[in-house]
């Protein structure tokens, strides 16, 4: 079966607060000629998430309050990218910052999208290994972060437990887990 | 460490068009003293994804396009939660509709956030087991479906190599392969 993209007719920004937050109104035109009318494009800034891992197989992972999630919940570090930054120098740079962590063993696990019909931005998923303390954590996040070192088979029973709210840290965690397993 | 919510000082509706999106710009302040603003709260409908298996282990999947992603992914089923439906019925709902598979044997596998900022809605998982063909599907989505019935190795292999793009369907699919072999 061939699946043919949707035709953007028209694109309006009806709100806009750059940047954080750009909403845009579409018609589209669907393979079988179908407009449709309102559709929404989300436009966020992209985000990296990264799991750090050091030597001694323990996964750093901070308890914090997040707004959008609205009580305390376990979340793996990350942070916006920048305008034109580059997702893995993001990431390094977040992980650093966030929890004095860095490593010279990094790898993709992928880059997903958030909501599949409006987007909301995309989510780079990383995998650093062989994490060691390099700095003092120097966030200027609105959030106090608690930093834990765990094992990775506790991160995942509390991930079981529901402990872990945020869709790219329960992604990362469990993407990350098949390949340290691999 | 005590972790203490955000509170709200201001919750103004800068723009709605419902029942899709609504964006709210908040003052909020912070366990500290400081006063944040703008922040924003997006309001958008939750959804359900469901990873049904059939009984000879076979995973209920679609090739398809969707606007969001801007191309073609494998994706699990899934939609949007009807105002006040309980997730669970909605996924019965979807998952029938969709496909035509019907199962006795679900288990919900969480609830997460697809933005820890902003919110963006929720997404309800779930893994349905036993499934069986009860009806002919009879989607109005939008979208063409192509339903495949996939081995569970490879769904994780098409994940592995970047064919599934939706962050809902990788942490399903991811949580559900767990569950299933433990």
């Amino acid at each position: 079966m061939e699946h043919l993209p949707w035709k953007v007719m028209r694109a309006e920004t009806v709100y806009d607060s750059p940047p954080y937050v750009r909403v845009e109104e579409q018609t589209v035109e669907l393979p079988d000629g179908r407009m449709i009318e309102p559709y929404y494009r989300i436009e966020l800034r992209s985000w990296v998430v990264m799991m750090a891992v050091t030597p001694e197989g323990r996964v750093v992972i901070a308890r914090q309050y997040r707004h959008g999630i609205g009580r305390v919940s376990l979340m793996l570090p990350g942070g916006l990218l920048e305008e034109g930054e580059d997702p893995l120098a993001a990431a390094r740079r977040e992980l650093l910052e966030e929890t004095g962590y860095a490593s010279e063993a990094w790898e993709s696990l992928g880059r997903f999208v958030p909501n599949s019909n409006y987007r909301c931005g995309e989510a780079h998923l990383y995998l650093a290994r062989q994490a060691q303390v390099q700095a003092t954590p120097n966030a200027d996040d609105l959030e106090e972060m608690e930093l834990l070192l765990l094992p990775l088979d506790v991160v995942l029973e509390e991930l079981r437990v529901g402990n872990v709210v945020s869709l790219s840290s329960v992604a990362l965690i469990s993407l990350a887990a098949a390949r340290l397993r691999s």
